[in-house]
């Protein structure tokens, strides 16, 4: 793929930011990456490590005369972050994002959009434990997925761009509408994080005649809950953002909570050994 | 230590009965150690391997002469073992078990075990996903916790020989009243594992669009989800066997789990930054 974007601008050079511009700069599809954020000291790390050409910390100066903005911050703060760019963007520019939640994102990011650029809302779905520019890598995308959030309102040029863009950087593109986009991972990540921090919420605090519980976990309570370490203000903006989904999960999951239960109070022991079957089938059938 | 068992049984010469024999013949604290079980196959191979002297499939005959016989096979058929043992046995023999579930096997085999016989609880704290003779070594029970039960009936004598063996086979011996136990594993092990079958089973029949989402789980997913391929049987058995127990750790969860959705759906961005604060800590606490 020949140079398609002589300016692009990465506004939060994360794991997330930085190894799209890492990806991208190794696939030869960009000139001059900007890299924005808040803190000094990652955006001159970021510089030093070659991951950047240029930094700002002044998100209203930096995305001057870029073609792609492409938005790696926590989710509640996108559409802010829109707003206050808005006025600089040049003619044409298209922004994109990499936040979890899709559906309020969209629908905020495509109002604030100003008339003449354009938004295309995105999920890489790609991750380490680690954080900051440092932590990045070129190939944390190569064969993941990477869903583009489309609307009736998106502009198919722009669309275009970004996909090419996501598929030089390695990660497989496919598109959905935002709304589905959030029921899927109100299940499969949303749900998960609620359930495991309600589980050592409920097991931290259990009266087990006064004792400590938990000095009692082994390496297998410790994996199932590892999830329940995350940042917590990271998941209380996607609670919040993707709420009425996440309710939904939730509903689903507490519904098959209380089927299970109710086989265990009335010791049926086929309808356990079904109910544990099923989901170990399921299970196993994601491996 | 000196030898202080000539002839030990194993009844369930899997990976926790193999495991144990292998333990304590490097310790040279047994002559001879006769496996029991039902697979010939399983048995002539820890024949070979050398973790067993002798092997038979009839308990009956086999437990005779015994000092030491331990019980390592599912809860469930523990209580029925002792009886179909308990007039074969020699005066003064000890039984022991491996369950993960306590009260009513304590309180089972107490009754079953005849008299001048001696019953001690315990549950060795360590295991792999490998299950089966060959699957055993000496050094799995090595700096982990064996939890020995003994209630007011427990014969002083037979529980220090139970300590001592487990001592001499690496564990860290500690011991507790069976139902508190119970209650403490029904929070840590058994509410885990209902909760991810739950989840995994709540999420497979979960109605996005007719859309399969678990096509779209990845690592974190299958992190989370991994004891939902334990065995369906075990678990059956083990919910049964400690449902008072785990049903009050149920609604332990249910209620936390209800406390978090509340804050979600009323937007109460400081109870769930405080809420996913605190299970974070408590998270971290076990590290």
């Amino acid at each position: 793929m020949s140079c398609i974007i002589d300016r692009l601008v990465i506004i939060g050079v994360g794991l997330i930011g930085g190894s799209f511009a890492r990806a991208l700069r190794e696939a030869g599809v960009v000139k001059t990456i900007v890299g924005i954020g808040r803190s000094r000291a990652n955006l001159e790390n970021a510089l030093s490590l070659g991951i950047v050409d240029e930094i700002s910390q002044n998100p209203v100066e930096g995305v001057r005369d870029a073609q792609l903005v492409f938005i790696s911050i926590p989710v509640c703060t996108i559409p802010a972050m829109v707003q206050t760019i808005a006025a600089s963007l040049a003619p044409g520019c298209i922004i994109t994002d990499g936040g979890s939640v899709k559906a309020e994102i969209v629908t905020e990011c495509e109002r604030l959009t100003p008339p003449g650029c354009f938004f295309v809302g995105g999920h890489p779905i790609a991750g380490t434990e680690n954080t900051g520019s440092a932590a990045s890598f070129a190939t944390l995308f190569n064969g993941k997925r990477c869903i583009l959030t489309p609307t009736k309102r998106t502009d198919s040029g722009a669309f275009d761009t970004v996909s090419r863009l996501w598929h030089a950087a390695g990660a497989n593109v496919c598109s959905m509408e935002p709304g589905h986009h959030d029921r899927i991972f109100a299940e499969i990540s949303h749900l998960p994080h609620v359930v495991a921090y309600a589980l050592v919420h409920a097991v931290g605090t259990a009266d087990v005649e006064g004792e400590n519980v938990l000095s009692y976990t082994a390496g297998g309570f410790r994996d199932f809950t590892r999830i329940a370490s995350s940042d917590p203000a990271m998941w209380r903006d996607i609670a919040l953002m993707n709420r009425q989904a996440l309710l939904a999960s939730i509903d689903g999951f507490s519904t098959s909570l209380a089927e299970l239960r109710q086989r265990i109070d009335h010791g049926d022991s086929q309808g356990l050994a079904d109910f544990f079957t099923i989901a170990k089938q399921f299970r196993d059938g994601i491996l």
